[in-house]
């Protein structure tokens, strides 16, 4: 018998999720169920909602969801595998959500978010409710009562990813943290020390860190291969993005290994949507959310061009891949890993899993 | 004091060069000074005609070419490294001469060449002559005794290719294998077994092997990375190659590794000059000789391109990379490697050289 989809805790909340920033928790667990008496349940049609079997009783006293998901189902593709994503009433949480429940696993229906924006909303027919993170010790007994093999998505500010992730990591609950900015070296630090499994990425788009690795590791196998040769980028990006790309310059940055010299102010920024359209051949649907990347190397006699372009339009890609992060995770901790902190190159090394 | 440009013998012949197929010669060497009395000598201006010093007494017994090689000149970029072009009366072979001649090397005014084609020409003000291929064993006595540091090039024809490195091997001279096509197991055993030094690629593109190479490091560590994509392939060469290309198919080797459903009949070959002008951009200049080839691949939601082009007209890309060869198999001569057959990846490991 599996545990599916159950709606969880009415709620609070919605948008801006910038509020968990509570002072880090002890690592020792608490796992008492508390009492739903606030909390309104519903049944999602075509889904059964019920709790957590006997079948978990091995748990490990330290990290029970770890040691629950790592039990799995393997008459299912991902086992009981739920994914709770916050926010998911945020534009990139909301992408993960649906690439998650198109990809078949479970969504947690709730989420949590900043004070005040709680609010109900349906992600691919799943109805789920946002939370004000203020409630989150609440949310979360609930959540790893009824999915306790659960995962969390983190895309939400980056004000907010250092006090998350204390939090996860305090309820050993393994994560995905997408989003951005906060104090990485921090982030790192208590993640490692908590021995949550967790993927930390700053670039989800899978194939695009497939790209920029393999770029890497071809300047450190061949260093100089391309002396004399002459490097163009063009990036473009929607108007609103005012800095220069991180991956352009990551990418730079091995192609300066490979011989090119190249200054980051001579990276060309198109932010003109006339010429994004006309030149980058960029869809006028996507003017507004777009991450277009062009890189020429010429030859000193001009007779040898390599162009390298990565065109990414909307945010799937960073969905795919986040959903991607969560079914690595699940198998590192269904095997038990030693290992337990992640980046995406670990993932790409894990070849396809779906 | 340094061994400088010498005009070798007056010789016989030109262009096709497929004369060189004798049987295999014993491995003992004979370093019997060949009677010159049928040989023209010249002086070219600004070059110095003599024989090799005392300093490379300490020749070793059995390759006493690679033995004087390793000791080099530290006073000069390349030392008394001498290149040998056979046959630079033919386009590619004349191209790497070019390209020897203008990274500051000794280029040996001599080269072999096919059955009654010997003629004189210049390449960048070197008077060279072609000899025919008979006279090769005395031709190479001569060499050897002018260029003691002479390491050999080949761009001949595919029927050439065993003999011609049998002979290199015989008289224990390292080489650089630029011509495609003949019994390439053959030729690896034969080098292997003669512990001659050389270096042998069916492509001295070295760029566009790092990017195939880059392709394939990254196929074997991320598979499966692009699985769902759509992958489509347009190679372009001059309408005399009816052929596909094989750099393309390598490389459509890696994107199947990485989860890419492609079958070779699948690429497109553009033939048609009209097209290649208008839609692959080729200049009018270089229809009769490039190699441009575009990959693009495509999320299942059309949302992600990426693109990769390696574009090349004529052949310096070639030249240049048979010379970055010839300078690694001298470094590797001079540092007395024990590991003597290279190819063109162990090159670019090394770095750039110039």
């Amino acid at each position: 018998m599996a545990t599916r989809m159950a709606l969880l805790p009415q709620c609070l909340s919605n948008d801006a999720f910038s509020g968990i920033h509570q002072p880090a928790r002890s690592h020792s667990l608490e796992f008492k169920r508390t009492p739903s008496t606030n909390l309104r349940f519903s049944n999602l049609k075509g889904h059964v909602v019920f709790g957590c079997g006997a079948r978990f009783e091995r748990m490990e006293a330290r990290f029970p969801v770890c040691a629950r998901a790592a039990a799995g189902d393997s008459t299912r593709g991902f086992g009981d595998l739920a994914v709770m994503v916050n926010d998911c009433s945020g534009k990139m949480g909301g992408a993960v959500a649906e690439a998650a429940v198109r990809a078949g696993l479970q969504l947690v229906p709730v989420c949590l978010t900043g004070p005040g924006l709680g609010r109900s909303f349906s992600i691919q027919g799943v109805n789920v409710e946002s939370v004000d993170s203020q409630e989150r010790e609440r949310v979360m007994d609930q959540v790893l009562q009824d999915y306790p093999n659960v995962i969390v998505v983190d895309y939400t500010l980056p004000a907010a990813v250092n006090g998350n992730a204390e939090f996860y990591c305090s309820r050993g609950l393994p994560f995905v943290m997408g989003t951005t900015g906060g104090d990485r070296d921090k982030l790192m630090e208590d993640v490692l020390k908590s021995g949550v499994y967790s993927v930390i990425a700053p670039q989800m788009g899978k194939q695009v860190v497939a790209f920029q690795a393999a770029m890497a590791i071809m300047a450190e196998q061949f260093p100089g291969a391309f002396s004399g040769y002459k490097l163009k980028v063009l990036e473009s990006h929607q108007s609103t993005k005012v800095d220069t790309s991180g991956t352009a310059k990551a990418i730079i940055g091995s192609f300066q290994k490979l011989g090119l010299a190249f200054d980051m102010e001579e990276i060309e920024m198109v932010r003109d949507p006339k010429r994004q359209i006309e030149e980058m051949k960029v869809p006028e649907a996507h003017l507004n959310g777009h991450a277009y990347h062009t890189y020429q190397v010429v030859s000193p006699d001009g007779m040898v061009i390599f162009e390298f372009q990565h065109n990414v339009c909307g945010r799937s890609i960073y969905a795919e891949g986040t959903v991607d992060a969560v079914l690595f995770l699940a198998k590192k901790i269904r095997e038990r890993s030693d290992k337990k902190l992640y980046n995406m190159i670990d993932v790409l090394r894990e070849g396809s899993m779906r």
